[in-house]
């Protein structure tokens, strides 16, 4: 194992280090992150929906286009995708973002599938059936194309409430009662009651449920995935939402060969969350990266080791890819991380 | 030199043969292709913004979506992006479509760059100046991006009525005044008086002119190019429109080391255009690759070495990619062409 990556469940698979690496952000939207309290994924309700270009202008260019300085939290925390770039450009590992369904278009060139944004799943379905169908479709034509271009394919999300749909899918398919927050203070009780609301009106087989309770990312990073893999490894890059996934694709056609899950210890070691249980069931190999970010000098970067913003823009799976490629440590991370940091409060 | 491919000027580049390539078909529209008259790319005038859509959906899934069976002329003649596919797929390269203001998009994933459709050069600018500007700048970031996923990117387009903005746009820069069409029966007269009016309004400035008489596909081609050039070989795949591109590079900025450009030979040995003599000028390789196709049992595929459709959708360039990297020859591209025509002409 590499050191500061950490094997929650099985090894370091070998495609993880050799090779073309890509890291694909895929945006997407669901309307419950508009549940007031639910999401700290952006200034505030109004302006989350610009969470996923945002991040993704952000990771490509170092800097954002729909808004103004890069995506924080009400009280000025900077978004993941901070640690997320920081990886990827030390890692030399090229970017490429995805909308599926994000609710903003960002303003570089993207890929765009077709999918429309996810609803909320308090006032009904999230997406249709034939919704459902098509997004796993378009994922697995660009799993396809891709596996043409890369032998290790880093998939990340950027979906503000995605953890709320996560949990009801996790929830709705009987593993996992609990999920990590990108909020210190996990607003437990508000989602509990959403998942509930949710799963109440849903259908009962997986992909049914899913459907109604999740939202627009799930099945499109399981066509991906199902698509990319075979040809190149798949690492998704995400903690509770990717576990999601996964256990909705073992559910609904199977996961294949050659995928692993990677994420933050900070999820890892969430206490108010069961990740680590959970994820000795997801049947792959599911690994930790430290970020190192307690030892920073700056206070923005601790926040992401104190609880806030775990995980999220794929950061996990970036920084386990630089620690597989760049040999170059926690300690080499923390120190990327801080340049990315400095450059970007000297501004 | 590979057999099958010809040096118009200069030699084979080294970078085309070796490592990962893929091939990009940049989509984008000019309303000039509404003029009656203009262009046969595509079943009909009404028809015509489909054509670059459907060729990206027939080359990524060898059927289309945005329309029952393949592009056709009035006369049912079938998109020379048949042979895009036969080169791509035997060869086993990745395709990406993008869309550099596509009238319509196609219904698979594909790149969007948030670029608008070209007006018609007969009726005012193609694009503001800001737009010309942006295209470019957008094109540079994709090219950028991708240079880190191959060692090799074939560029082609698929733009209705390009040849005649290519044509307004090399006359504009004072090289070449004649210029191949997709048609047997090369509308000139009607092209010249287009371009004569389009020139006639349009600022002196090489970029002010482009911006003026071309079309979205040539700032932003030019901006990959720039973008990619120096960590991948470029290659722009396309006859008149890509020889244009290049001009216009030439005198906006340059053209970097490590592109080259490559076409049919129905294109390069066209008696009503002088595009041997004009890619001599162009400062770059110039390669013309051999279909084959006048040795074909079918009178469908004979026509492309009829003068009907001699290239477009980047046939000329992937069919370069396919000798370079298969070592079959032209009488193997002909098996692998009349394999796809029937295929498709079977169903």
């Amino acid at each position: 194992m590499t050191p500061g990556i950490r094997g929650i469940s099985g090894s370091e698979p070998g495609w993880l280090a050799g090779g073309r690496a890509v890291f694909v952000l895929v945006m997407s939207h669901t309307a419950t992150c508009r549940i007031p309290g639910i999401s700290v994924a952006g200034a505030g309700p109004d302006a989350m929906h610009l969470t996923p270009p945002a991040d993704a202008e952000y990771v490509a260019l170092g800097r954002c286009r729909v808004m103004d300085g890069i995506p924080v939290t009400p009280d000025g925390k900077p978004t993941p995708a901070l640690m997320t770039r920081a990886a990827l450009v030390a890692a030399g590992i090229p970017f490429v973002a995805v909308s599926a369904g994000s609710a903003t278009k960002p303003r570089i060139p993207y890929v765009e599938t077709g999918i429309e944004p996810g609803g909320s799943i308090l006032d009904g379905p999230a997406m249709t059936a034939a919704q459902f169908a098509e997004a796993g479709k378009r994922g697995g034509e660009l799993g396809r194309a891709l596996s043409g271009m890369a032998d290790c394919i880093i998939l990340g999300e950027s979906v503000p409430g995605g953890t709320t749909t996560a949990l009801a899918v996790l929830r709705g398919l009987g593993c996992g009662a609990r999920v990590s927050s990108s909020a210190p203070e996990n607003p437990e009780a508000l989602k509990n009651r959403v998942v509930e609301a949710a799963l109440a009106r849903a259908p009962g087989d997986p992909a049914g449920m899913a459907a109604a309770a999740g939202d627009p990312m799930m099945p499109f990073v399981a066509g991906m995935m199902r698509g990319a893999a075979g040809r190149s490894g798949v690492l998704l890059a995400g903690g509770t939402q990717m576990a999601a996934v996964l256990a909705l694709a073992s559910r609904t056609g199977g996961v294949p060969d050659g995928v692993a899950l990677a994420t933050t210890t900070y999820v890892a070691d969430d206490p108010s969350a069961d990740f680590a249980d959970m994820a000795r069931g997801l049947g792959v190999p599911v690994l930790a990266a430290d970020p190192g970010m307690s030892g920073s000098r700056h206070a923005g970067l601790r926040a992401f080791s104190e609880g806030f913003a775990k995980e999220g823009a794929g950061a996990g799976g970036a920084i386990t890819a630089y620690l597989a490629r760049t040999g170059r440590g926690t300690g080499g991370f923390l120190a990327d991380a801080e340049a990315e940091y400095e450059r970007l409060t000297s501004r």
